[in-house]
């Protein structure tokens, strides 16, 4: 068996529209964080960690040819909580900062988003 | 308690050697994953996983005023399979590229310092 | 004056549309190359120096508050040439690779965007 | 002739030990402005420009199949314009802050690296 056919076990009934959405939000959430960030608030370094970790993770679904199953449940551990700590400390000043409101609802959707990924590849195994 | 407190709770008593060579160690398997992707064999899509991770692990370190002890380590846990992963795509192909070889080396040492970042981080806790 | 002034100076009648433009093109972009690089062709290594640099182009465009108007002109420049020469390496696979076709199409949009919001600060400065 | 030899053309004079010693210095750089962000000073959104840009300008000398000499000069002279930018911000802190003094010789070094690869490949072509 090749390295692929190892590497795709498991994710070959992949529901390709979770994974979309899952993306999206990644996506979505590494631009408001990078947004948030600029206003140089206590929130910034969580913000700044969470951008990258959310490019990180969306890059790693479009080259699921270099994944696992067991990488990808990780990443997306890791992605939910970097995703939960970003949306606290954001959460803190919704109040008086928009920006940071908007930065919380993204963070909130990607971490959704990623235990629906969990969900789905827990479903299609 | 200000969150900066907050998210340095249980981190102060860190070793910074260990994580200076854990940033050290991620930076260098970055650039050996970059290099090893351009020979474009089957371990690429690994390769491009793995070199994101690492940059995105190190730079967390660097941002430690924005990482909480249990996100820090879902990281390092996701940091260490992906390691892992690419390590053994690029073992396959150690007999016949010095190039994989020296990637597969960066992803143990990378592996190892992560494990260490974790121990230490546990007997600080 | 300000840090922030000074950077800014000469941005403050930028349009925030062709601005916006910039920065879903550049995304787009970074997505369908990373995607595209997958393929393993021999314009991988185009898409994913390609890939870096939109990424890098929009998160400029979300910190404007740490650019000077003729640093953005040297990136914008550079992203040019970057998605020029990707899209020469993915149109010479365009008869037989859709993807590559989708790839090259992002390529010219952001290209084009990039170079929209050229004139659009050239007219504002 | 492939895409790989045009892609090539000009470059396979290039001395090895300027671009290694590019290379180290772009990751220095990009380590150094992560550092400096932390601080929240108003340099912070050039460093994190800064910061990107190195890593992006690192991985492109790593993936030099998929370069061409003008698109590599492009992407220097930007480099260059954001170490400038990004040195001059940090200087302006580097009486009182001496995580600015060595960011913004990081950025320097940097600068001088980039105008020694330009400087080289300008000899080679």
């Amino acid at each position: 068996m090749s390295d692929d056919m190892k590497a795709m076990a498991g994710m070959e009934n992949m529901d390709m529209a979770v994974m979309q959405a899952c993306m999206d939000a990644c996506s979505a959430c590494e631009q408001a964080c990078t947004v948030c960030s600029m206003q140089l608030m206590d929130c910034a370094p969580e913000c700044m960690n969470c951008a990258d970790m959310c490019n990180t993770m969306m890059r790693s679904m479009m080259r699921m040819q270099g994944m696992t199953p067991a990488v990808m449940m990780a990443m997306l551990d890791a992605c939910i909580a970097m995703c939960q700590m970003c949306m606290d400390a954001c959460m803190e000043h919704a109040d008086h900062s928009e920006v940071c409101r908007m930065c919380a609802q993204s963070c909130k959707a990607c971490m959704d988003a990623c235990m629906d990924m969990k969900n789905m590849m827990m479903a299609a195994a």
